[in-house]
């Protein structure tokens, strides 16, 4: 995902180059004059991936006044920004999940403890916020004070319905919605905002960057689900750990003859990957998820075919296939 | 603790009622469209306590500007927003601590797991930004911010100095004064400046509050030290289990004989509560504690003595001396 060297590369090597400009930004934001900080936040930098927010702030910019020499240091900030808060869930995430390897590498609360683990990410949304703040435009902390309310939302409901195996496809997609999508399209909205886009082209990119969301998680549990442990760096099979229901195994459950249910009931609550898998890939779950995963790219794409055509559209339009593509 | 009453009833009676309308501004912003998350911030309820920092913002404010209406719909909004960056750190502190009993009832972590802990922290920090930007002042959001990044500073220095029986009494007290003193100087600096006071009464008031909140956090260990768990109605001797260093073991280790080192520190490492009880209270280290809170909230009474006399001023100094009276 995001190699978009290959399919635009002018626009591809500008977003480089932007993005390192955030990477300063971001670690100039969370330096410490207390070097025990420093060494825990260094740990941080295990957790960086994609930098999908960042490039969506940026790419909507663009996308929003492909004319003009759109970017200008707020989206670059809130860039930053949106890297932070979403650091912070990751890390809190470890905490909730025990999960021992992600990104290849060691997480925070394993190597540290949960505690040092809670604190880092608690310092990580801390400074999202500070340095939201220095941009010195109320409406800007308003909005992604909001989403970040919606995500933690999202996560408590998803806490609630654990193992709960009646929750249905609206119930599952509204929490994804709140956890994963609320903030990607904020990243969009608030950078076809800074770009000074009218107001229906931030709503479309903010649309686009809500759907675009939704098919990013449910691709993200299909990996969890079915993936491959080794091409994606981080464990498997968590949710299913946790009792968390995602969109493959509602769609199972809710296709199994009656006769069957009570099996797989056992399966799922034992946490039985292996069975579950063969399960999955012998039904249409695995399809149908990808298919509502391909239905939200799609909306998605129509968002930005209504804008202007320009090179950061095409290059945004193909990040959407990309989404649903990639094996991790 | 806070019986402001007893001290000046009109002005106690007066704050009384504002922080009735502080509760209802704290209870609106947390109310969210999802039962399960109401369901759950029920139970912050049982962390709700003193109300310290609103009461100093609201007193800071009358203080301030004795003679005007002072206090605005601004004051009561940033007094909700501290009080909910205490609750987070508190939640996120039972994480940290694993105590079973606070404030007389069960902690989040214990009743619903460590995860719910962690988001429920996470939404009360992100209320109280999005809570902050509504003032529409980005100067507030700011301020705030670097003291949510200071208290997480504050706790991270002191989880690194677990078990590190060389912190001394510098070290210490830079310590608590970000954790602790950081929020408690803001509010009273915040109160002040919401007042429209001069300058210099606000940093008056910001060091003030500083040095209250220092002197309120050596109270607070010398209670979980050897204080009277009844009385508190929370777990006391935490600091001890998690091998954290406070000022009377401090005192205590740069005091003992060197050929009692030894045995002290074994002490200190086997979290023997009842031994270091009677060892802190045959020595100097319970009344050396209590001479340097003592200090600072003299430090902080000679600067209220600075200011415009008036009956805030007067409650303010009986409240500064209520911080170290209290047993809890």
């Amino acid at each position: 995902m995001l190699d978009l060297a290959r399919i635009n590369q002018p626009i591809a090597e500008f977003l480089a180059r932007e993005l390192v400009e955030v990477s300063v930004i971001f670690e100039r934001q969370l330096a410490s004059e207390l070097s025990a900080v420093n060494a825990l936040c260094m740990h941080v930098e295990h957790y960086r991936g994609k930098m999908l927010r960042p490039t969506l702030v940026l790419l909507s910019g663009l996308t929003a006044a492909p004319d003009s020499d759109a970017l200008t240091d707020k989206h670059r900030t809130v860039a930053a920004v949106v890297e932070l808060i979403h650091m912070a869930t990751l890390v809190h995430d470890d905490v909730l999940d025990e999960a021992e390897v992600r990104r290849r590498g060691a997480t925070v609360s394993h190597l540290w403890g949960n505690e040092a683990a809670v604190m880092l990410g608690d310092y990580l949304i801390s400074n999202a916020f500070h340095l939201c703040s220095t941009i010195g435009d109320p409406s800007i902390n308003l909005a992604l004070g909001a989403v970040t309310n919606m995500i933690c939302e999202g996560e408590l409901a998803q806490l609630h319905h654990r193992h709960d195996y009646g929750l249905d496809e609206n119930a599952y997609l509204e929490m994804i919605r709140r956890k994963t999508a609320a903030l990607i399209g904020e990243c969009c909205r608030l950078g076809a905002k800074l770009a000074a886009a009218p107001r229906p082209v931030a709503d479309a990119l903010h649309q686009a960057g809500i759907v675009l969301g939704i098919a990013f998680q449910i691709q993200d549990d299909l990996i969890d689900l079915i993936g491959d442990q080794d091409a994606v760096g981080k464990s498997l099979g968590k949710d299913l750990d946790k009792g968390k229901l995602t969109l493959p195994l509602i769609r199972l459950l809710a296709t199994v003859p009656p006769r069957d249910r009570g099996a797989m009931l056992r399966l799922i609550d034992a946490a039985d990957t292996s069975a579950l898998r063969s399960r999955l890939l012998n039904s249409d779950a695995v399809d149908y998820a990808r298919r509502i995963a391909a239905n939200f790219i799609q909306s998605a794409k129509r968002e930005l075919a209504a804008l202007p055509e320009s090179p950061a559209r095409d290059l945004f339009d193909k990040l959407a296939d990309s989404v649903i593509d990639r094996a991790f």
